[in-house]
């Protein structure tokens, strides 16, 4: 039989005092002091079976407890926006065991101290299969919707695309500091991070932005790991890159005529992250892209799937 | 195929614009205007076959939206304070029928309209059984601990305890109103809500205030499905409502000299809850309790379960 109340305790122990609220953990809520106009509340859950897989081969405990918290991280990312203090619900089956457990903690505990976050609380259920369900408190100075794109506008993305399910969306560093440093210095016209694959996360900007976009396909950054799955195939890895789930990567807009400067500056700040000019910002049918590839525009893509889905 | 942004849609145009938050419900974020020094930020999940049945005889949909949120209010009732709004992480099996699950989110609408406070984000996922995952914002203007509580002070519970899994746990109203003007105009020492039973988490209180407690067993008010599923057998019902989990009642302290006022201002305040003072808190031994019946002190309990855990 599983000690609820030992692991607690132990899990307790595990989180420095420094990374705990007001109060330790294990009152009935946790206690902020918080004073924003614009206090950013997020939720995310990831579920074994479907976000991650156990056993060998599959994710390891501290990657599960990495990523239940980089997906919120890259949610708050995507508003510009800085981590404060998150909650963790955890579903665990009967015998799972204690240390793996402490595992997916301890994901979670060193990705929290890297962005200077607290965890503040948490709930724990028994479950068939393992879920890790976190909610998310942040706050923004100039918060960046997804609406507020316009035409005039271009379209980046950060990093490379595609083939993140090979391994990088166990272990993705969210956006946070990229998205931080453009909030504060360029003031995205919108943004949205990428984890439902670009395709459909774009269709989320036009739609919430009521705009439409053309799109270079030979623009579009394509991972390393998209042309290994694709066998370098160059059509193959597009398609990768243009549907894939879970990049975590940033997608935004920003006036065209101030993007060279954006770009300069972007490359002196983060020389490691690309930042692509993949598109525009044009004015009708909203939702809709103009693809373009080759210098001319295509009438349709040559495949049907638009990115992930849950069900 | 379950279509998860139409669903997404639907659930959007059920919540009132009003109940939303800053921005509609579909950003990366939620946006909200906090300021308070004590910001509560809790969560719970509920889980299918742990927290609930589904199917016959089980709970129906909005019975099982209700308790997925009722069972955070009442920690933020533990607390004195005032629900501000929730975010929901849902996980659902692939073929779970649509009206079912917008049935669980009108329950958990016609529960937050009641204490008004924004449903202002979400996400869903797939998962073999029926989950569903709240965070929840509260603030206080004097929370009330666990810790706090001293000697000379009384202890009391609210309602009646025991036999909740008959019916009560799927349709309670969590004791926020009680537990805001308890807060306002009497200062508890300490609080906690009866999640697990009334035994332990009268042991979390003593232990987080590092007192001691005298329980008089005469005085537990016995609810009526307790005395039912007892087949009004007292020790039995006794028991039930001694370690019975989910009452979701408040236990709290309060100084003995000043009950009378506390009980009288109660009893005109709430006419159709009950306020029964149990027993008091004494000095020595951290988290122990003399339990006292008939007139004397038992040298233990006639029995051994202490109350409900997950494992």
């Amino acid at each position: 039989m599983y000690d609820e109340s030992r692991f607690i305790e132990r899990l307790k122990r595990l989180i420095p005092r420094s990374l705990q609220g007001a109060i330790p953990i294990g009152d009935d809520t946790a206690i902020l002091n918080v004073r924003s106009k614009s206090l950013l509340f997020t939720t995310d859950v990831i579920v074994e079976g479907v976000d991650f897989r156990l056993g060998k081969g599959g994710a390891r405990p501290h990657q599960i407890g990495h990523k239940a918290l980089a997906v919120n991280l890259s949610d708050i990312a995507a508003m510009g926006g800085e981590p404060l203090a998150f909650v963790c619900a955890m579903g665990m089956p009967k015998h799972f065991p204690a240390a793996q457990a402490e595992g997916v903690a301890k994901g979670m505990i060193r990705l929290a101290r890297q962005f200077g976050l607290s965890w503040v609380g948490g709930d724990l259920s028994r479950a068939d299969r393992l879920f890790v369900s976190i909610a998310l408190l942040g706050k923004a100075r100039y918060p960046i919707l997804r609406q507020g794109a316009k035409p005039e506008e271009a379209i980046y993305v950060t990093g490379r695309l595609g083939g993140s399910l090979a391994g990088r969306h166990l272990n993705f560093i969210p956006r946070i500091e990229e998205a931080r440093w453009l909030a504060s210095h360029f003031r995205p016209g919108a943004a949205i991070d990428i984890s439902d694959g670009f395709i459909q996360d774009l269709e989320h900007l036009l739609k919430a932005s009521r705009v439409g976009a053309k799109i270079s396909l030979d623009s579009i950054p394509i991972s390393s790991a998209a042309w290994k799955s694709s066998v370098r195939r160059r059509q193959k890895a597009l398609e990768a890159a243009l549907t894939d789930g879970e990049d975590f990567e940033l997608l935004f807009t920003y006036p065209k005529k101030r993007g060279r400067i954006l770009e300069q500056k972007w490359r002196r700040r983060f020389p490691n992250v690309s930042l692509t000019q993949v598109g525009e910002i044009v004015h009708p049918h909203p939702g809709e892209v103009e693809w373009r590839q080759g210098g001319r525009s295509l009438r349709r893509l040559w495949f049907r799937k638009k990115g992930f889905k849950h069900f």
